[in-house]
């Protein structure tokens, strides 16, 4: 693997080794290619070079449609594009090249998923952003894998889930530690919050402002069935669609949350759980939140894939009275063309019920920009206040 | 990012939120390319599609040169190649399209690393194999952060290490765990032993069959300065390759492990630690582990960079009294280029010293397929017998 690469890089060395001389060589000349370079008004210039190319787009996170690139007059093989000043955030980026999706050979920001891949670059603040890792007191990230007898589709059963612990955690703390179940989506595996969220910067910024409560935070493997973003797309399946919430929902209740309860300090009721997720995890937790209010008393959904939860008739058989929420944050994005509407829909339907929706609309669209937002504002209001 | 795609995933799906009828529409007819399969008898066949190429090659670990691909005569944009039999092994590959690295868009395991990119295949063994993550007892892995005072080049200063905890991991047991410091090679992270070597799993199954102690595996950022990686080759500056070594090695002995140590139930004694890595991190573990003898018994190094470990005088000092090693373990592929005659040196210098090292010559090339067998190998050696 990169073997070539990785022979070349090692030349210099080797050759000491030949002559046993220790002899300085010069360092390779060739400068590598600077294919995303941030400018200090926040623009970008991409970068991206194939000789044989005919059209090269960039597709930018945030951007309404692909940015042309144009090829360079010097280099018949570079083609570049500039963007407008962007605000601070982590864009996520990839290359479409005749038509095919090309990652950027000189970025190792990549992006883990299943489905889709992509690099990122971000666009840095005057001042730190709480997606930034920071000189804070910063909690850990803690990876346990387990033998699920829920979850289809996994090699060996062996599944897996994050736990955030927020910093200075004490195991043997009087008062239990609130826990926040964090949920994925479609095509993201377990790491996604923490990868791509920054979910444990952002919890560390927040706790370090005293904006949020010390909390754990648990990220589990969103699927019930592997098939469901493995085996092609069964978003037209709403029998598909429950199937794999429904065994989630198991996976969740009877495997992952007693294993993190019987190995943190955290809260086992109601008021010291909250629940939330973007796009099919929004879906899950909206589903699982609102049809066991028994164990949840705050409640959110990012971008959720709301229409399966409007649908649910459990969902439609809630009162106010019956679900009793502490909190019932249902956010989307306005630009959100895959789920903006369907979320509107929920929203007036919950309210209708009478249930106390708090209904958050910003710029935006179904992308991660939306979500670690949408985190920074969900998280301080959890655990606040007298039931 | 992702968008256009993500969109069609979404298709069915927003078909039923503008129907609002739950009708089932058919999952996308296309079938994905199959772009590495493997086959009973343990080959792979290799598929690639690009219309415009003219030459594509697969790069595959182990190999010792590129296989050609050919133009399918059905499909002019399909590029294919079948391997022959392969052992049991994960195996890190990317395509070579006209002299472009380029990765595979069919497969979603990605080798982390910040200069070279690659993805991997496992051809599975007729038995489990000691990488796999099986139906046994799982440790943890826990990500660390914090703000070094030594490491230079990071942003904000945040350095980061991940520590395994054995199954069952108990913080009060009377008796420290042993501790195994591993480190990562050049333009690896910190979770370049977990993510691609496996290391959790390895250590799992050796566990699990009673072959190895159950012990506490600590893998930091392997660098003392980024500009190491980042800023170019300086495998030639004998300068830059000590500077990068000594930083590290401050930040391991006086950032790292006193973390370490105070976190986690570890030993602190030179019997209870070991200290070992692969290439660069080779050479760290050995310079670390020779010239630090009064704080590791067990000490080994891996396809090691091992030319400045001959040349480094504090090395060329040692008696086999003065180290007093409870193992020095130093193994090499037969057929790694980069580093077989500079490790074969180092041993002859070794024992020439009268140090008692334990020599391990194996099949293979500078490849993590090398280096997950070390680690199978080298961890039952370790913590066992008496001093």
């Amino acid at each position: 693997m990169a073997r070539m690469n990785l022979r070349r890089a090692f030349l210099g060395f080797a050759a000491i080794v030949l002559t046993a001389a220790g002899s300085c060589l010069p360092a390779l000349s060739q400068q590598p290619l600077n294919s995303h370079e941030v400018h200090p008004d926040g623009s970008i210039t991409f970068r991206f070079k194939d000789l044989g190319a005919t059209r090269v787009q960039v597709q930018l996170d945030g951007a309404p449609a692909p940015l042309a690139m144009e090829k360079s007059k010097d280099d018949p093989s570079l083609w570049v594009a500039v963007t407008p000043p962007l605000a601070p955030a982590i864009y996520g980026y990839s290359f479409d090249v005749d038509g095919q999706t090309r990652l950027d050979p000189m970025n190792h920001r990549l992006t883990p998923n299943l489905l889709f891949r992509s690099n990122s670059v971000k666009v840095p603040g005057k001042t730190p952003q709480t997606w930034d890792a920071l000189d804070v007191p910063h909690g850990a990230l803690h990876h346990h894998f387990y033998t699920t007898r829920v979850v289809l589709g996994l090699a060996e059963n062996q599944s897996d889930y994050f736990v955030y612990t927020p910093p200075g955690y004490d195991a043997r703390r009087a008062k239990p530690y609130p826990v926040l179940y964090l949920l994925h989506g479609w095509s993201d595996l377990a790491n996604g919050w923490s990868e791509v969220g920054e979910a444990n910067f952002i919890l560390d910024n927040l706790i370090a402002q005293g904006k949020a409560e010390p909390m754990v935070v648990v990220m589990p493997l969103g699927y019930g069935d592997m098939k469901f973003v493995l085996g092609g797309d069964h978003w037209g399946d709403p029998n598909a669609i429950n199937h794999n919430v429904d065994l989630f929902t198991q996976a969740l209740l009877a495997e992952v949350m007693p294993r993190v309860e019987s190995a943190y300090r955290v809260a086992t009721d109601r008021d010291g759980r909250a629940i939330t997720g973007l796009s099919m995890g929004g879906l899950e937790s909206l589903t699982v939140g609102l049809t066991h209010a028994g164990q949840f008393a705050w409640v959110g959904g990012f971008s959720s894939a709301a229409a399966p939860v409007s649908a649910n008739p459990a969902v439609a058989a809630l009162t106010a009275k019956s679900v009793d929420l502490r909190l019932l944050w249902i956010a989307c994005g306005t630009e959100d063309g895959l789920t903006i509407a369907p979320n509107r829909e929920l929203v007036a339907k919950l309210k209708a019920q009478g249930l106390p929706v708090t209904a958050i609309e910003t710029p935006g669209m179904h992308d991660w920009m939306v979500w670690r937002d949408n985190l920074t504002n969900f998280v301080p209001l959890l655990f606040k206040g007298k039931p």
